[in-house]
């Protein structure tokens, strides 16, 4: 399907039936090293998690905070990707850079009044098209509202955690 | 290094120079077909980012929002394991689920009252080991306080966003 089939057809199925826009993401992981995580999603994925020498691990994959990062740059393109669909704006090509800042003292319990994770985030989006820069800036309000991964950055998410032991 | 040597490493380093807790991380992305992303981090590590079919994508990697689980899920594993070092508990396995719960009409601008990100996340996590339940118990409320992806899902990011044309 294309981008504008997909969202017609998900359109036609939310207003069938509202039921149909409730989407349930999972994923499961093991710590199978000194810092390594197997990670496997319920879409049929494996993904390595390490981290860098520094931090005691192998560094043979991302750590957790820059696959954060990852999770926010990649939402962003394909976000941009859906809504110049959706608003009928051409567009050609969507680079995004993505930077955090992270004061360790939190992670490490040195300083309890530090956040463990990022105190800030910059965004660098670059778009090329053929369209007025007026157009761009639309969309990429349009984007900011709408991206799934921003919302997550921007709001507390309500989280719920159960421990076993055994 | 051992999780210990990289706790006393960095309280050293940090004690001379607070300057040495800052870090910062960094991700490129660029969308390369419909809706894959190829990713490139700061740590030299490349990752592709995909939509399912059901999104228009070609599933060939997990898509943004499950990246932003696996980030979670594994923040936690590796923050039990450091936790664990820094209390003297020991640990000998850590397995952790993660659900996530979203509304895709916010996404898709089919309602703008439906946040476009999770509405609800469950954490399920398995420890196993010698110690009295209550020492597990102890390490958790230590982790969940220093998890600094737990961080970034529980509370929010100032993110700057720019964008440029052309």
């Amino acid at each position: 399907m294309s981008v504008i089939e997909v969202i017609e057809a998900t359109r036609s199925a939310v207003a069938a039936d509202a039921k149909n826009a409730q989407a349930v993401f999972r994923s499961q992981h093991e710590l199978v090293g000194v810092t390594e995580v197997a990670s496997f999603t319920g879409s049929g994925h494996r993904v390595t998690v390490d981290e860098p020498e520094a931090l005691g691990g192998g560094n043979v994959a991302p750590n957790p905070v820059e696959y954060a990062l990852i999770a926010l740059g990649s939402c962003q393109a394909i976000t941009y990707r859906f809504w110049a669909a959706q608003l009928g704006i051409a567009l050609e090509g969507v680079q995004v850079e993505v930077e955090g800042d992270l004061d360790v003292r939190g992670f490490f319990g040195i300083d309890d009044s530090v956040r463990p994770g990022f105190g800030a985030v910059r965004l660098r989006v670059r778009l090329s098209g053929p369209e007025d820069a007026g157009r761009y800036e639309e969309l990429a309000k349009a984007v900011d509202a709408h991206c799934p991964v921003l919302d997550l950055f921007s709001n507390p998410v309500p989280v719920d955690r159960q421990i076993s032991i055994g």
